[in-house]
């Protein structure tokens, strides 16, 4: 199966469609590129016009709601990589993903919450390509109070 | 009009000149160069020896004085790579921004702050150079209580 | 005296043994390489299956100890690096490292935390492939509650 097959059904999983336009608040570009690596901007669990996700986790959010807002951002920078390059195939690898977690000041599950983004990128992208490293932390607040940020470097064929 | 004289009004308009050493605290380096890629530290709003806009935005700061902070901690930067380069003109593309800003829980604009430095960044460096990826937090604190740091990733011509 | 040298002294001191498995915890990898840049991914001060310095810096842990943990941290991402390249002699330079500091809302010396890091850079790899640009925060929290977190982007001879 290819991967743009399992993104379709990764998002179907999820229950969201990420083939609309994504929009990005503010005055700066969904992603930039420069010779073989892609920067992706900092992704928000947003659906359309809507962040899904708020709030502090440990507080008002539980740890499996938190995941969910992991995969929907991974979705997100999955998406815009794919339009971007017309599909996922010409993703050579992905360097780093950053993980933000909104946190009650006694979560310490950042890395579990991170774990749902790096375990969707490693099944749609494959163990060689979707191998990356990870910076995980607590943040006191996020834009639009957001549960969860994620941002990321990828490795792509230079063009 | 040159990105440098460009960067000469802003500075103006700000009310600051970035003209003197800009000093960094601790044992490291203002800047790193690799192949095409240039790192700059994270910039807080420091104006020679002091910070100028301190404290948590959202509760003793309010937004349009943490988007002050932002506009010198993004004029720091490129003043640093304007005395590295000699000139703006070297610089190819603003591969990305970190935007940290001390945030009161409550605080959830974080992009507006971030949004004064992508500003300038596009009105000084113009549509192409100026377009960048970004992800923008919010923190508990920052170096010396500064209300926002700012670090970068740029693209320059190879040397 | 070689890098190797220098870093096994430099671990003697802190009274720590690198030599072991590095464990990570969740599902992705300790580094990524694409051309000339190696991504680490955050550090948090384990030894084994211990983190060794938790809790907010400026509340339950004083300054001295956050350094001690800044210090972990970054040995642990020289480790990665030997252990990957077989030595610390191919890095040709630390681009940037990223330090996150767990911190009470008043402690504002996360550069000083930092500095420990820097610190151990210029004094194992020398004053030119030591020298790197950094960016210092605090945050509420990180992953299993440690004090620190540390990430770098280094550069090595192409392979």
């Amino acid at each position: 199966m290819s991967r743009d097959s399992r993104f379709k059904e990764a998002a179907d999983r999820l229950g969201y469609s990420f083939d609309d336009e994504i929009k990005i608040g503010g005055n700066y570009v969904p992603l930039t590129r420069h010779g073989g690596l892609v920067f992706v901007s900092g992704q928000i669990p947003r659906v359309r016009d809507t962040v899904v996700v708020t709030g502090a986790v440990g507080a008002e959010v539980p740890l499996e709601r938190a995941r969910m807002g992991a995969s929907i951002c991974i979705m997100r920078a999955l998406a815009l990589l794919k339009r971007s390059l017309g599909s996922l195939e010409p993703i050579e690898g992905i360097m780093r993903i950053g993980v933000y977690v909104q946190s009650a000041p006694s979560f310490t599950q950042q890395s579990e919450v991170a774990d749902a983004a790096s375990d969707l990128l490693l099944s749609i992208l494959g163990a060689d390509a979707g191998a990356h490293s990870r910076t995980s932390v607590g943040v006191i607040q996020l834009p639009k109070s957001a549960s969860v940020e994620i941002d990321l470097v990828a490795a792509v064929a230079k063009g």
